[in-house]
């Protein structure tokens, strides 16, 4: 018989996972305090509606709110006896310190956290490959059973996730660096324009549109999600505001005195964002920097770029990454091809012998 | 007979405008001190390379790094009696100040910015529609002619972008907080993931991705920009830290105190991010080139991506971007064509028909 899964919330993230697994032969029971949202998400194919004769689930996935998150995952212990508990909520640690002071039978709890979202929310935003390659964050504690972690995994699983797994502290402090203080980056970087003349905002490029696309998110979700990661945040803000300070230093001392030392600080923070970036994990979560780039000039003509990757493939070279760069009115892109750096001598060679022409 | 547009630098910004000017008709040659840079823009097609036989300029356009930019600006004028001469250094009133005083006919310098640009520097990384779309900054001063102010806008819509008459002071304010600041909260950002552990990194998304793309950008480059701009910069960066402030001291009050008012802040900070993005244009005077994305599954073997390729040229249909992302620990990556509107359906019918999974 096929797995029960109920989820209780059926937002972007609750729907989302209900299309997924409902797609991927899991049966699929939608619970909601809204009648509509429950509708709609049953309409877009996440499930059915629970009602009386659903029965009970093998697995709850808790897509409440993340301020009632941790009350209904214990409503669900109690009301499940045999169930696995799940939640999806951004904040793990304050999710299972109430799960563990309640008294609920906590063995059968395991925290989750798709590291999935969109600046949308609500069923209607919901898609089923929200989940398609992305990380999900399994955070079992010390109570949890072997069981109870399996059944998580194969929800994970199942929508095309990578599992990771990490206690639930280590994955606070992870998502305050990688999620948590970047929104209140961008989110303090778009409230410095409320007051520009219009002719400033006109110039708006894709930087300022890149640094600032998640500004756009809900408030209200996101004051729960910081105010529940308070001590991690607070320590990740502390490093930026250090750095601030130190650049608003720099810059007064070249307004307003011999600027000595000034530019040094200015390329340390630069240089110092070059190294953060360059972690950022690329294909397969490897490192990006363990790939070299060969460049090679491509004609606009149809073909042209399924040949040059066709000879890269007969030359036995495996590409790791391609970004074409082309543009309009050209007569002449430049793909620019990713390798192992034991590869690039040999692929520049290969290809240069067939006439293609290779930058460096 | 055409005009001849002199550029001096053949990075990132001197190579695309070259490309573009060329494709319209324009006479280019190119100037660089450095041969291979040259040699590759002429590639690019990008304009001729600039030797005794090319004759005078009637405009010469300055795209040399921010801190030779006035310098190269004044030699132009002095060498180059007719011509209009302009630069494209993301500070103005610098450049300015230093032609002004140089004793150089000044009646002839306008300065330019076009608010284009990417995270990668070089002729490389050169495209032709680089400007198209975007706002160009025109920067006259009280002592240029209008020629000269024709002359600069006839460059500025022969590349498709949206020209913007303003003072030097009032360029320097606005791009300190659409472009300066975004990059040093970019770059800050990105700095602090130097430490993480590389399960923490592993987490990242593609908000943080977005937040910190460009904190790839060339130190160097930008130690200049910001150094140049250091007055207004500073304004905005102080806006930054007194919300920074804000929030350490709302997260302070959450973890050790009784967090009265601490949501509010929280609240205040992000609802003012939603205010101060809702500012910023939408596809009026930035747009990208028009294209729409289709999204296909690539099986992570040897050849795929090419077999991909021809099937799409096969079908008659012109590619005119790619992007590959890979899914995190999965065999599998995204491939996102980018095609003109109207073979969106065409294409995504055609794909699926021979057995590729296509992604809404």
């Amino acid at each position: 018989m096929s797995t029960h899964v109920r989820i209780v919330g059926a937002g972007l993230i609750g729907t989302s996972l209900g299309i997924a697994l409902s797609h991927n032969g899991f049966r699929v029971s939608l619970d909601d305090p809204s009648p509509t949202a429950v509708r709609l998400a049953r309409d877009l194919r996440a499930g059915e509606i629970a009602g009386d004769s659903v029965g009970a689930p093998d697995v709850v996935v808790v897509a409440a709110p993340p301020d009632v998150a941790a009350r209904v995952v214990v409503d669900a212990l109690d009301r499940w006896p045999d169930a696995v508990v799940t939640d999806v909520a951004s904040v793990k640690e304050s999710v299972l310190r109430v799960v563990l002071d309640s008294g609920a039978d906590a063995s059968r709890y395991v925290g989750s956290h798709p590291m999935a979202g969109r600046e949308r929310s609500g069923a209607a935003a919901a898609r089923g490959d929200l989940f398609d390659g992305r990380a999900w964050v399994v955070v079992p504690h010390e109570g949890s059973t072997d069981a109870a972690v399996r059944r998580v995994r194969e929800v994970a699983l199942a929508v095309g996730s990578a599992v990771r797994v990490m206690p639930a502290h280590e994955h606070d402090e992870a998502v305050a660096a990688v999620s948590h203080v970047p929104q209140l980056a961008a989110s303090i970087v778009a409230a410095c324009l409320r007051e520009l003349p219009e002719s400033a905002v006109g110039l708006a490029g894709q930087g300022l549109r890149d640094v600032t696309r998640i500004a756009a998110s809900d408030p209200r979700l996101w004051t729960q999600i910081l105010a529940g990661n308070a001590p991690a945040v607070r320590d990740v803000l502390r490093l930026v505001r250090e750095q601030v300070d130190d650049v608003v230093s720099a810059l007064d001392s070249l307004v307003d005195a011999d600027g000595d030392g000034a530019l040094g600080t200015l390329s340390r923070v630069l240089e110092a964002g070059n190294l953060g970036h360059a972690r950022i994990p690329g294909k397969h979560g490897a490192a990006p920097a363990a790939y070299e780039v060969v460049s090679v000039v491509v004609p606009d003509e149809p073909g042209a770029l399924a040949r040059l990757l066709t000879d890269v493939g007969e030359a036995g070279i495996n590409l790791e990454d391609l970004h074409l760069e082309h543009g309009l009115g050209q007569a002449v892109g430049v793909a620019e091809i990713s390798v192992v750096p034991a590869s690039v001598e040999p692929l520049r060679t290969e290809l240069a012998r067939l006439g293609w022409r290779v930058h460096d």
